[in-house]
């Protein structure tokens, strides 16, 4: 397979994120490295991350070693990573980030975000890493640190020149409406939960309306959920069995995965899907350069239910974000 | 009809709200005085207004009129009014909060509202009354004051003894937590649209887990949006017509009206119904004194569409707070 030029989102800030980017979330610290090595090698520049994930230095690793063989250059990578619930605390923000930094061996972030607007005692990541949403004693701890002081904090990161864009992930339109009220630098990117099952279009709406770019994760709906035996997934159709799907992928001659993918870049979407086989690491690049028809597009839309799957009141019983 | 007794319900700050009220959207003003006056006489002690509804100083009257003939007096009454979106700027609050006791001839209000998590330019009441979600312009102009600002000086109004209780209204669960990060006092009620076709249990959930009493507007559904030729409330049953209403009405011996109410009421939610009938008054003040089944509560609930009417992103295009 020929390589494929992803193309660049332009962002409200002036600067270009490439609209198809490779997720991070459950690659394992044992094979990140080789993943993320490899994944540019097959022509991946965006690696998206998070504190949460666990596996930053691994994935650092995998950047350096392509770096220093010359894979690829520094400025040709569009690092993004997140900041963790129990870093919202103005002083705890631009520490983390440069522990962050540190473990990924990078100078600067490309795209930073707020993970979820949840605000979770301090843990130390020394002494819990990834800490998760439970505190050292097995509670989930909230501190009170609204979400208007811990985006300032990052916005003194952009200004220290660690981060070169920030955004927001798992928001809903009034906290991101509120936000924008006191931002001296407005969110670029918010990054939700977006698939066929969750296609959320009045978020999506407001997010161009104001300029903020928007990428999606778990464009395979269930898929990353049946692994983790969510219950929200039980008895339902995966998107890859599902008949308007198939068929969809079918006539275009392309796989359900990519027709999934597809369906949102095509809306101007970005993606991040994650995959351990080559031969699909591959296929998941190939979804810009063709097109579906806009009635494929908009029966793919229709199989809308509202269903989400990442919603912490579902595995904590508390922190409603999404009520 | 006997007059019935409306249990009230404890607050978070310690203070008594009557679980049913009397709604003053969209009572004229050519009839408010009276309007207010008879519910009174006929046992209402919970007035539900708004500066928005544009007929605070008629209420007022209704309200004048009763304690002056000695119907009730002052502390008997529970008066509830909201800040207009156009005074969410710090110093906008109290000025607009002591004109609008002014109109009510009150020097107190029992609970005090955010209408809505959006803040627009500020337009002088003696220019336009009540202004609505546009500008002088004719637009839709937002102003950068963000929540807890707003809610800081609703705090002030507290402590200078002009406002008892404070809460917000068409708040979503995210920004609910937020300002819990910053507020001194802590919202008491959440006013939201609740009805069988939207019944936002997450929110409930969040409420009732944050000790927040929830008050219910629109609990007849479509039925206040009909007249205004809502798009979203063409070709929908009416719930007063709703097959599953209508026969747990027969089996209770009560109207579809109470009904819905008491679905509401008996799940510890506050109502605010509206009626220019005398005999619906009564009727609608008589929905706490009796029980529905727990599997009619579960069929009523089971009607859910997620199904919102008042939604500013439908009939103004912008503003996404439900997104």
């Amino acid at each position: 397979m020929a390589a494929t030029t992803v193309p660049n989102l332009k962002l409200n800030n002036g600067r270009e994120m490439p609209q198809v980017g490779f997720g991070l979330w459950k690659v394992p610290t044992a094979t990140a490295a080789d993943t993320v090595y490899n994944a540019i090698k097959t022509g991946y520049r965006l690696f998206d991350g998070a504190f949460d994930y666990g596996n930053e230095k691994e994935c650092g690793q995998g950047v350096k070693r392509a770096i220093d063989e010359g894979l690829v250059k520094r400025e040709e990578l569009f690092i993004v990573s997140k900041l963790w619930n129990t870093f919202h605390e103005a002083d705890k923000v631009e520490p983390i980030v440069r522990q962050q930094l540190e473990w990924w061996g990078l100078e600067y972030f490309d795209l930073f975000h707020i993970h979820f607007p949840v605000s979770l005692a301090y843990v130390d990541p020394a002494v819990s890493y990834p800490s998760g949403w439970h505190y050292t004693d097995g509670t989930v701890k909230t501190v009170a640190a609204p979400i208007h002081t811990t985006w300032a904090a990052l916005e003194k990161c952009v200004d220290a020149g660690l981060i070169r864009t920030i955004g927001v992930s798992n928001f809903q339109g009034s906290l991101i409406l509120d936000l924008l009220r006191s931002a001296r630098i407005k969110p670029a990117v918010l990054q939700i939960e977006h698939h066929p099952y969750l296609v959320q279009p009045d978020l999506l709406n407001l997010a161009e309306s104001e300029n903020i770019a928007v990428t999606a994760y778990s464009s395979f709906g269930p898929q990353s959920f049946v692994e983790l035996d969510f219950e929200r997934t039980k008895g339902l159709t995966s998107l890859f069995d599902h008949e308007i799907v198939t068929k969809i992928a079918k006539d275009n001659n392309k796989t359900p995965a990519q027709v999934l993918l597809r369906w949102a870049t095509q809306r101007g979407i970005a993606v991040i899907p994650k995959s351990n086989s080559q031969h699909r690491l591959q296929e998941n690049l190939d979804v810009t350069g063709w097109d579906l028809k806009e009635e494929e597009v908009k029966a793919i839309s229709g199989l809308d239910r509202g269903l989400r799957f990442n919603n912490p009141l579902d595995y904590l019983k508390t922190l409603h974000i999404f009520a």
